[in-house]
């Protein structure tokens, strides 16, 4: 996120409350403001936090055990929460104009868990957040726009907060007191396992990040890999540690998109891109699959999905966090396989690692909020807070999920009898 | 199947050849003949059996190591096959006016592996199968009748093949070696421990068959288990060994539609029923489940798939074998979960331990063929032979699989780690 650019003040796609409009901001909280506050907090299904408007008093009755305080400093900002909240809590929040006393990830989680209460089946506007989506196709032009927007801010940025190795997704807690070094070797190893890889096989890697699972497998499982990623910083990290590592005879990092992948692989692995591949690509993604996966072939894909299709996450993330990220319920990744020759043989559901994961990015980010304020600004620092918190939350509340899906061809029968060969004696 | 009722001379549904116009049979096969017998097998993508025809002769080029000879014995049978293959050759088979020296399943699962490299992606007939799919929908007098079938031929009947405790659904192969009984206890508790039972837990298990799973969940992990089935014949043998071994207060058999099932449970679970609700009930099946299950509860679901929707599997199967019977591919399993407060935890694929499980299966009946002979006659015994040695093909050849789904209320957070509790040192 640039600071200035997109600033809430000037939010593209209309429907904001006009601020010269706006009943001016300092002024005394009025009789009907206080009950549009009730009404908004209704709304949300009553969440249990205490809400203090830019007058300095709460909103009466505060719940008796509140999990956090909530202030809102504005007028403006409050008209905005009224509107859009999704959005504009994001954007208000960054800018400080609503502020967070209390735990920020433990308050998101209660807001989901109260929503999903009160709405069931996760509630949201599809009519508008489609609309939005729409917005950042993920074209191949497209695609590059978008992932330099998140993952080219600076491998510096990132090495703040994630392990030594930079893995950017969901860990494997084997054991949930494990150190976030181990839960990320354990992950890769937890995939490569699955892809059930032998030494001297190839493996194509789409989306690779900073290539720590490509260095990974071809280090402890002998694989030769090919690793296509479109984040031009990403892939110069990536590449330089494969060359103090000695591992350039056996990993090729291709700084190209997925669908550009050509050749003949045993194995096809993709953690965490499928979430920046948009539903209308799902069927490209899959010819490419069917395209280079060899006839024994293993293929895994991990991604945050939902359990069901409801459009983009939250759309303040999608905007200002993720471009073009969309996270899919199971039967729309069955776009990937389907039209094609795959079966799936097994899907796990990691969710609560991936809270965990974050638990540990959030904690390094927050020891390093120096830094990155000295770089980026206060801004930026709420920012992420509020990106790391908010999917805390939402792994937590169960409105993300995390999906390992592992895939063949439909007619191959190398295949072992039970899982048991993915639980080895736990010595790490 | 009832004989003489369904004799492949008075098929319903058109579009056969008329006996009265096709050429006489007994006589010399015509030059015509031999032409489109090799069409015929072209169309199938050449498939390494030999085909001899009604005067004895082998269709040249005969290939070199065939997995075996196919004898079409008359004409009338050989205008069937080309007008219908998927549902003459059943009945034509049954009627032994088709023959087959050698190892029928492996005949089948070649044909099938052909079949599937020739068409890429499953090929079939959607237009023609789901028009005779829709003849037999699962409304509540429906599923009746379709169930009654095909489960109500005897307790007797089945007990010639099946394991000990009468378990008609997949079991699991922790060792490929162990013997049906073992595996039977194996699934039994493979399925419990994915719902994670605990003693005094509620369990409520739509479609039980012959109850062994309830009784199996009651006996060994302490639960009491409600457990719905609308076949007579199986719910009286149910209750009648529920009271030999005890087991009455703990499992309460009822005669009644899975959407009749009240009440609310820690567990559901419905094992081999799915494949016999048809698609345009899944939202109301999802209900049911939705409406049961209680805020922590665990929910199972064992099916035979497909990979990909396609119409219904075999057409002879779905007329002959199993009315109203259709194996959904996950996309169409999703229709179940996604409309409602559910998140799929973990779906497994054992498509190998259906083929080993009827491959026992087979063994069983074929050594008992002649008390099958005595009691239904010998196009019942073929027509069965058949259906065994056809799904033993599709398990093997990939055409078919077998899912086990599990899936929780979204929100809980009492999920375990990992799956490693699935698997304790296998010292059964």
């Amino acid at each position: 996120m640039r600071r200035d650019e997109d600033s809430p003040l000037s939010l593209p796609g209309g429907g904001e409350v006009d601020s010269a409009q706006a009943p001016g901001e300092g002024t005394a909280v009025l009789g009907l403001e206080r009950k549009l506050a009730g009404k908004l907090l209704e709304t949300m299904g009553n969440p249990p936090f205490a809400l203090t408007l830019w007058d300095g008093r709460t909103l009466e009755p505060a719940p008796e055990n509140p999990v956090a305080r909530v202030h809102i400093r504005d007028r403006g900002a409050f008209y905005r929460l009224l509107r859009h909240p999704d959005l504009h809590f994001g954007d208000d929040y960054a800018a400080g104009r609503i502020e967070v006393e209390g735990d920020l990830a433990e308050l998101l989680t209660v807001v989901d868990l109260t929503r999903q209460q009160r709405h069931g089946h996760g509630g949201g506007r599809p009519g508008l957040t489609s609309r939005l989506h729409r917005a950042r196709r993920n074209t191949l032009s497209g695609s590059r726009e978008n992932i330099h927007h998140h993952y080219d801010l600076g491998n510096d940025f990132y090495a703040l907060w994630l392990d030594e190795d930079m893995v950017y997704t969901c860990a494997y807690f084997a054991d949930p007191e494990m150190s976030l070094e181990a839960a990320q070797r354990a992950k890769m190893d937890h995939v490569a396992r699955k892809l059930r890889l032998e030494p001297g096989q190839t493996v194509v890697e789409a989306g690779c990040g900073w290539g720590s699972l490509a260095r990974h497998m071809a280090r402890e499982y002998g694989v030769k890999v090919r690793a296509f990623n479109i984040s031009t910083e990403q892939i110069a990290y990536a590449r330089e540690r494969a060359r103090a590592e000695g591992l350039e005879d056996r990993v090729e990092f291709v700084q190209d998109d997925y669908r550009n992948v050509t050749g003949s692989y045993d194995a096809f692995v993709s953690v965490g891109m499928l979430e920046h591949v948009g539903t209308d690509n799902y069927r490209d993604l899959g010819a490419v699959i069917d395209r280079v996966l060899a006839d024994h072939g293993r293929a895994l894909v991990h991604s945050i999905g939902r359990n069901r299709p409801i459009g983009p996450m939250n759309p303040w993330i999608e905007r200002r966090i993720f471009p073009g990220a969309y996270p899919p319920s199971l039967s729309e990744m069955t776009e990937i396989f389907e039209p094609y020759s795959f079966s799936i043989q097994d899907v796990e559901n990691l969710r609560l690692h991936y809270a965990r994961t974050l638990e540990h990015w959030l904690a390094r980010y927050d020891a390093n909020e120096e830094e990155v304020r000295r770089r980026f600004g206060e801004s930026f620092v709420r920012a992420w807070r509020l990106y790391l918190s908010g999917s805390i939350a939402a792994f937590r509340a169960g409105s993300l999920q995390l999906f390992q899906m592992v895939f063949t061809r439909p007619t191959g029968n190398e295949l072992p009898w039970t899982r048991e060969y993915l639980y080895p004696a736990q010595a790490e």
